[in-house]
This record gives C-alpha cells, sequence and structure tokens, in this order.
C-alpha cells in the first residue's frame, strides 16, 4: 500500500496525539442503528492500528440520541479497555456522570456552546447558565478523580447566527476549563473556519492562559477546510487534533451535514511531514473499509477511497 | 448563501490569481463527450462570476484525446474572448501549436514530465529528451509574441516511480523555464504531496532563480491534501493557483483518480483569509450547480454540496 513520501515540515511538533471521534461523535449520526458488537469490534480495531485515544460514548438520554442507548452495554463488552483513563465517555449531565460512574469509567468529556442559539437548542439551556450546568458535573468528576475533556462547539460560525467573535470563544473556553478541566476542544461544528480564525481562536486561548498542551482542534469538513485548518494549528503549536475514521459522523443541525476530519486523511498528512503519530496507517485504512462495509456506504475519508481501490 | 467569516491569516498574500482549469482539465477526463456548446457556454459562465484566466482547451491529436477534437469550434464559439492572452490553451507539441496558431491563439501551455516514466508514457519522450521536443515550439510561440506557461507534471509523487526527489523537479522545471516560458505551473498530479514536499521545491524552484510571482502551484485532491498544501504554498510567497470548477477533473493514470482542488473550496479559504481574487464565489457556485446538472452527477466541491443543498 502506497504511503506518503516524508519531507519534514517547518515548524511543526514532532508528535501529534489524534483523539479518536468515530466511534461517538460519528456513529450517534448514523441513522440506522448499528449493533453493539459492531461498535465494540471497530474499537478493537483502532487499537490494534495504533490509536491511543479513543472517546468510545455518550451517557445521553436515548430519548434523545437513540444511536447511544448502548453506551453501558458497550463498555462491557470493552472492559478494561472501556474503563482505561484513554476511552473517555460524553456525558451531557450529572445523570450522565452518574451512569458512567456507575460502569466504572476514568475520563469523560463535556459538550459547551460558545453561542446563545446552540447553548439553547443542543443544552437545553443558555450561554450563560452552561457554566452553572457542568460546574458541579466537572466537580464531582474531578473528585471521583476522572480526568476531564471539555468541547467548545460552534466556535467559528454558527448556522443561526453567523459570525461568531473569537473573544467570545475564548471567554467560554476559559470559564469551562476554570472549572477544573484538564483538555479543551475547540470545534467548528459546521465545517466553516478558515486559517485567520483558527490563528485568532488559538492565540486568544494562550493569552487567557489556557496551555497549548491542553488544547485540541476539532474540524468537520463540510466546506473542505478541515485539514488547512488543522495544519494552521499544528504550527500554532497545537499537538492534540480529533478526528473521525473515514471521516464518520457530521452536524445533525446543518443541513449540508459532512463528516469530521477524516483520521487517514490526517495521518497522511502528519507521516508525510514526518510526524509521529504512533498509528499504522494501512491498518487504520483496512478499519475504515470493513467499517464502511457494516455500514453499507463507502468512506467519506480520501484516503480510503484512493488506497481501498487501488490494489 | 452563506459567505466566509473574515479572518486576515499571517504571513499571506493580499491577492491571489486563480487559474481555472476545469474547462480544459477537468472535461478532457470526461467518459461522455460535452457538446461544444456546454463547454462555450461554461467559459462565459465562469468569465461572468469573474474568473479572469481560463484554460479553454488543448490542441491535442484527437485520435488521443476525442473529448477536445472540437478545440478550434469552441475557440470560435467564444469569439474575441478566445483569443485573449487570458485563454490559454494547452499544445502538446508543434502540430498542436500550430493549429492554436490558425485560431488565432495569444497564449498556450506546454505540459512537460518531472519523472521518466510519464515522459515516456504521457509525452511518448524521454525526461532528457522532452527538452529538445519543447524547444522549438516555446521558441516559435514566443517568436508570435505568445505568452507561454509550463507545466510539470508529477512533481510530488509519481505512479510508476513512487517518491520523486524535489532535486529533480526543479532542475526539469528550470530547464523547461529557460527555454523561455513566462510562468511555471508545479503539478501534484496523483495528489500525494504533504506540506514538507511543497515547501522543499518551492525553497528550490526560488534558490534555481525561478521569481515567486512565475510560480503556480496546482494540487489534486485525491488524499484530501490540495488545499492544505495550497496554503503551504501561499505562506511561501506563490500568488498562483490553479484550480477547478466544481473540482472536475482527475489524472486518467491513477486507478482512483479524483478532481483538482475545487475552486470554491479554495475560494471559501481564499476569501475567509481577506485575500482579493476578484471572483464572487456565489456564482461560481451555481455555475458549478449548472455544470453538475449538465453531466448528470453531483459536484466533487464540498463548498458547492453544501450551499448548492442548502437553501
Amino acid at each position: 500500500m502506497r504511503t506518503p513520501q516524508v519531507d519534514r515540515g517547518t515548524g511543526l511538533p514532532e508528535r501529534v496525539r489524534i483523539y479518536e471521534v468515530g466511534v461517538r461523535d460519528g456513529l450517534q449520526n448514523e441513522k440506522n442503528l448499528v449493533p453493539v458488537e459492531v461498535k465494540a469490534e471497530f474499537v478493537r480495531r483502532l487499537e490494534q492500528a495504533g490509536i491511543e485515544v479513543i472517546e468510545t460514548t455518550s451517557f445521553v438520554s436515548p430519548k434523545w440520541v437513540p444511536q447511544l442507548a448502548d453506551a453501558g452495554d458497550l463498555l462491557d463488552r470493552l472492559g478494561e479497555s472501556g474503563r482505561s483513563p484513554h476511552r473517555p465517555v460524553l456525558v451531557p449531565n450529572m445523570k450522565g456522570l452518574e451512569r458512567a460512574l456507575e460502569r466504572g469509567v476514568t475520563s469523560i468529556a463535556i459538550f459547551g456552546s460558545a453561542t446563545e442559539t446552540f447553548a439553547q437548542k443542543n443544552l437545553n439551556s443558555t450561554l450563560e447558565s452552561q457554566f452553572d450546568m457542568f460546574a458541579p458535573v466537572v466537580e464531582k468528576a474531578k473528585a471521583e478523580g476522572l480526568w476531564v475533556r471539555c468541547y467548545v462547539s460552534m466556535c467559528f460560525g454558527d448556522p443561526w447566527e453567523g459570525d461568531v467573535a473569537p473573544s467570545q470563544v475564548v471567554e467560554v473556553a476559559k470559564r469551562l476549563m476554570d472549572l477544573g478541566c484538564d483538555e479543551l476542544s475547540i470545534g467548528d461544528t459546521i465545517g466553516v473556519a478558515t486559517p485567520g480564525q483558527v490563528e485568532e481562536v488559538i492565540d486568544g486561548l494562550v493569552e487567557a492562559g489556557i496551555d497549548l498542551d491542553r488544547i485540541a482542534v476539532h474540524f468537520h469538513d463540510t466546506y473542505g477546510q478541515a485539514l488547512s485548518n488543522t495544519l494552521t494549528a499544528l504550527r500554532k503549536g497545537v499537538t492534540i487534533v480529533d478526528s473521525s475514521a473515514g471521516g464518520l459522523g457530521g452536524c445533525p443541525y446543518a443541513k449540508s451535514a459532512t463528516g469530521n476530519l477524516a483520521t487517514e486523511d490526517l495521518l497522511w498528512m502528519l507521516h508525510g511531514l514526518g510526524i509521529e503519530t504512533g498509528i499504522d496507517l494501512p491498518a487504520m485504512v483496512e478499519t475504515s473499509m470493513w467499517m464502511s462495509e457494516q455500514l453499507g456506504r463507502p468512506s467519506a475519508s480520501s484516503v480510503v477511497r484512493a488506497l481501498g481501490t487501488a490494489s
């Protein structure tokens, strides 16, 4: 299988940690329910390919996201792996945290909003009251010794509000981090960002006192911009990148929802740049081809399509 | 129609000139013949959207590329516009140049190879003898007052040879430019490049004495890398970018051929970065949606898909 020609780029990190979101963020948007054993096998194959951090599921109410009603069952099937600090689960609120703790989870993610409208529509909260909602969740999680990531969504544009001021993103992110979170993931939920915005937001976060090594970027590829925005973040010193095997996923709230940055497309760039990831690209391509078969449709990843059809 | 939020990126040019290749490079790879009047209308719509430079066709032998047998007819239909210095045509050899001159063409492009195998397969020449083949073509074109671009293909990887040394690319490019060409386009024909290679090749070209303002980049999106490579070239000071309306095109020699960088995806990034192009993005999206209808399949451009389906 072809591999990228290695030429080291200037001003880039030596190592990048990929935070794989395909199992949770990807599959939660599937119209058809994916059997829990397929999800478990997906996680095992990603582990085999060398992915270190995998967000496995979400303890959201099954009323809202029936695709994730199997959260506890999935963790049980994964055994020890499902309780590793490298297998975070999303928890929307205290009830979700309690369910996660019952299953022995050791790391979680919460999901905040950079905009008022998305806070109302997705969190059933307000921009301001989300901090009160998340404070006891983070407090309890930290008291239980958990690792906590906070996502901030709609950081570069909002389907209802349009433009989003970088200063607003920085303020929301800072207040969420100040609750005691360990890691921040800045999300371009609808895929509209361009590199100048990425620079401005990252600069703002660093100026606000958030360490670069706690900042992750999370780009969607709706407008084809995910990889160049990621490259921009790497040049700024970011070393944690969210991506999704095969480009699975999307935002159910955006009409033309398309997936997250594909892990394989990201790996092609990183490995071509001589950046270490610890991940085996051919094994990832095979995993995504297998997942494509399970879902009955072609992969959204360009690399998977290119290498999967070549012999 | 949604437009990108503008945030100026650092170290980037103020203006970029897009060299539109969709009409020639794009349509020459269509399985079905596209009617000449559709091609003419495509050019007119691109002009209306503000595209300054459009490569219209190729005077290649109809035996080899029947899709372009209508080259002369197309130029006649375009009238004065088809003879503008901003409407280059590809000529593979002296015979092609003569046919172009008969139609009153005022700018041409030649198509060289950075690798031995592609020179043999595509040019029916060798890496070395291509210079002898192109020398009289460029000489005659310059004597007739024409503007001449030279493409160099397979600059970042070759389907048969694998890796390509940047030093080899620079040498081929320098020798072709020394024949008297006005502009150079560095092509990633199979879409495998990553940013370190792009930096190394551009640095090498500049060190070899080729002015930055004569260098264009031409990326294919087969592995999803086109836009981040383009961004890398812009950061190096390149201001001419080849792209294709709707991402039309591909390389007939690569199994998993996919298109050129889509003009609309490039425009989204450039306009988000506050870089001037003189092009109207919504008009481009409409043009590509119209062309999609003519071809009977969805656009390969993420921006066209995102904006074309949103109301």
